[in-house]
């Protein structure tokens, strides 16, 4: 094993391997040009599949077993239930049981529902995880108890990596809410309808072997088929498949505290102001409870001045929803829906279209929907004065988070952090992110309740604001400001040992997280 | 250049090359089994995309220059205009004006409007074409004077082989009645709209370079988009890209001669007596004057025994669009839409689904639709005493038809040929046909003016059919019937030289077509 680090193009040091494999580090953004061809899969022949077209098998351990399932395999399912599923626990149970050891697990996402993955990383069911790994599983993997280390990508990323032949899929286990024995399969319908399935999208194209598991079986032709039954090996029914007051569980209240909605009505005002919603603009805001107040104070600027948007993008929620309905939105463009509103409008709004991380975030295509969006609002953990952001680790070092798709959004003509200046009296901007997950270049204004940083490379933004009245300050006032409140944070405390790997989206290391000093 | 021949599984003879590659004889039903995996197009990266998404560029000329046009490249375009595109020539004009040699044209199919394609072959920037050459092409190849050799391939077989790499596209042109700048297109919306755009998938994802041409560009976000602009290189404004009335020119007349509905009754009442017409079956007609008859005569049946067909497949036309309509069919699964119904029914209905080659054909994939239909009515120009069937060649040896979806859907539950025993005193019935395009054992039943013959591998359709007042023949029993008519037909007369190629669903030979001798 190559133990050497090197310094990458943020800095940061970054081991020669990972998990065994050669990584690159990050070289800066849109610099690092990938060689060779995608990955291409086996060739099928339906002479190999039942001529009338039906898959099913009579379980997940049956369907597993036919797909081969072996020692060090990859493993992979999807996010689209959120805290509601039930499947993929169900998978390594099952592989558990089947004796079968060190398997990679390649979730599109995870939720403190699979809480019990930890028990199958500790009896050595599986080795390691590449995907978010999420509150219980992330302070496992913190204190340096997984046996592999972690690879965190964002949506993009993921599809880059199986694209890309970086990660590769042996087994791909999709839950749909509906589905028909040929394996076409869809999320807006049945009992466990999450919206769409696009995050399995890669898994399907991709993997060696593809098993469809479902809780609503119809008659071919299952419709729409988001997913494509021509990719699926296996169908499997399930009594359920996932929780349904769970798998819509988005944080869809609107914040109440003040200094959240002071900051979203300074985030609208500013975006007002600086002329960015416009006839035609496109948004994408999110599901916190501060975004989903932007939303709101963003539709009231466009009733106010007769200003409607061509799209914004999802995760949707009512408050889009209504804004679709009510004609401020022309499309939207949904990566996963957060409510039973945004299933509903979904299934039965031909204007609400299910997108995948192909269409919207790979890095490795020829374009994607991010850098037309106008305006995107995320958050963060943290962010440094170069405009670094953080939104994986929390300042104490823990690991929570996943990446999501805050990476790919970045590439929007103007990123928005709408950020609390303190969060439990630690500042939030410091010199120095604990994580780099996002390069500075590329975040463009920081709303905080305390004044607004826009970053000194937008010029443009600068220069429109001159006069306003608005609270326009510099970053460094900004932490100033803090640390007089709250003191200077000290820096998380960490042991040598290498945890989890943060992917850019063209593949390339930006950071690594180490395992937590627990004596510190 | 290898002059072997050798013996396929239907005793026809195969060169060893054609277009100096290796080809490979077909060898029964299923036999064929592919290796390795698909091809893989090169890595894309985003970077070298523009980052608002907008791919437009000045002209079709410059397109095609950006796209590195050259001698000998593989260029294809689709055929959802029929025989009103206006693009494809409007390729080979640029190309010959820019005095590009020795091109592949690679047509989802062609239509007598390409006849000035025989300009470009004359003049040397074509070098020969991979597709249907239908019409004046098909006597122009069958004269002998394409340079290179053509190529047939079903509608599935050619995703096939741009699937597995045995067909490599260096520039797709996807002629597109509606897009956007990103390149998301689709065919249901525009003055030029043909309803979908699925002969072009392949095109999409696996050609080198993507052009995309529209005469109806729409701001982002193009929706639905069924071509999806994270495949697309460049977009390019033409003021017209189809001639409208020639786009939905489908056969939609239902044939007013006796012979034929009479014919298409037969069909019906033997579809009825055996039982093939029950609850939640499916069928493909087609847009032919008897096909449209026999599905006249199902809804009849339907409507009197209180049955619902779970899906029919397209070419659509204004009577399956009635037929969905009045809640006979639930959903029409459509690969082409044959007028103006069946484009506004795509549009608006989200039970009239758009489909592909892909979903519905590819023998190279993890199944495929085909064989999920319970009834497919196909035409023939010829069938032989073993059911083989020929749909390219006529009796005088002349190739004018393409293969279309006809070898897919071969595949289907019940294949049912409604054809005359006769046609201008030529029978139809022959004891060998002039090209072989299906084996026999794939075929069920013909139905002509003068009976029906069922194969005798179908044991239990005869079983079934036993006692009925339908007239039940031999296919020896068809073949006498017509040659006392109108007397044992003479061979077509053709010189060695091969100058096209048939192949099967899986990428072999199934026949050759020659050079016919016009002094014979």
């Amino acid at each position: 094993m190559n133990n050497t680090f090197t310094k990458n193009a943020v800095g940061r040091m970054i081991p020669a391997e990972i998990n065994g494999k050669p990584v690159i580090p990050f070289k800066g953004v849109g610099k690092h040009r990938p060689e060779g061809r995608k990955t291409a899969p086996m060739i099928a022949t339906c002479a190999d599949y039942p001529s009338d077209g039906d898959k099913r098998v009579a379980g997940l351990k049956e369907a597993l077993v036919k797909a081969g399932i072996q020692n060090g395999m990859t493993i992979s399912t999807h996010h689209h239930f959120r805290n509601g599923d039930l499947v993929a626990n169900e998978v390594f149970r099952i592989a558990s049981e089947l004796g079968i050891r060190d398997l990679v697990w390649f979730p599109s996402a995870s939720f403190p529902c699979h809480e019990p993955i930890i028990g199958y990383m500790e009896d050595g069911t599986i080795h390691h995880i590449e995907g978010s790994m999420n509150g219980p599983l992330g302070r496992f993997t913190s204190r340096g108890k997984m046996k592999g280390v972690g690879v965190l990508r964002s949506h993009g990323g993921r599809y880059q990596a199986v694209q890309d032949g970086d990660v590769h899929i042996d087994i791909a286990v999709i839950a749909a809410p509906t589905a028909d024995p040929f394996g076409n399969a869809n999320g807006v319908t049945g009992s466990s309808a999450c919206g769409l399935l696009g995050f399995a999208l890669a898994d399907s194209q991709y993997a060696d072997r593809v098993i469809v598991v479902t809780d609503n079986l119809v008659p071919f032709p299952c419709i729409p088929w988001q997913i494509q039954g021509n990719y699926v090996d296996y169908v499997v029914e399930m009594d359920q498949i996932g929780v349904p007051e769970k798998i819509v569980s988005g944080t869809t209240q609107v914040t109440k505290s003040p200094d959240r909605l002071y900051i979203a009505e300074l985030t609208a005002q500013f975006c007002e102001e600086a002329g960015l919603i416009r006839e035609g603009f496109s948004f994408q805001a999110g599901a916190g409870g501060t975004s989903l107040s932007i939303g709101i104070y963003f539709a009231e600027i466009m009733r106010r001045n007769g200003i409607k948007a061509r799209f914004a993008r999802g995760g949707s929620n009512k408050y889009l929803v209504d804004m679709l309905e009510e004609g401020l939105v022309e499309y939207i463009l949904d990566g996963q829906t957060f409510d039973l509103d945004g299933v509903r409008s979904m299934r039965d709004n031909p204007r609400h279209v299910n997108t995948s991380p192909f269409t919207s975030y790979n890095y490795h295509g020829k374009g994607n929907f991010a850098g037309i969006v106008d305006i995107v609002i995320l958050g963060a953990t943290e962010v440094d004065v170069n405009y670094n952001a953080n939104v994986v680790t929390h300042s104490d070092g823990y690991l929570l988070h996943g990446i999501g798709g805050w990476q790919n959004c970045l590439f929007s003509k103007n990123v928005i952090l709408p950020i609390p200046l303190f969060r439990d009296r630690v500042p939030v901007i410091r010199d120095e992110v604990t994580t780099i997950c996002g390069p500075g270049e590329l975040i463009d204004i920081i709303v905080t309740e305390r004044g607004i940083a826009i970053n000194p490379r937008r010029k443009d933004l600068i220069e429109k604001m001159k006069g306003s009245k608005l609270p326009i300050k510099t970053i460094g006032q900004l932490k100033e400001e803090a640390e007089a409140i709250c003191g200077v944070p000290k820096p998380a405390a960490f042991t040598e040992k290498v945890i989890a790997a943060v992917k850019w989206v063209d593949g390339t290391v930006i950071d690594v997280v180490r395992q937590v000093r627990e004596d510190a």
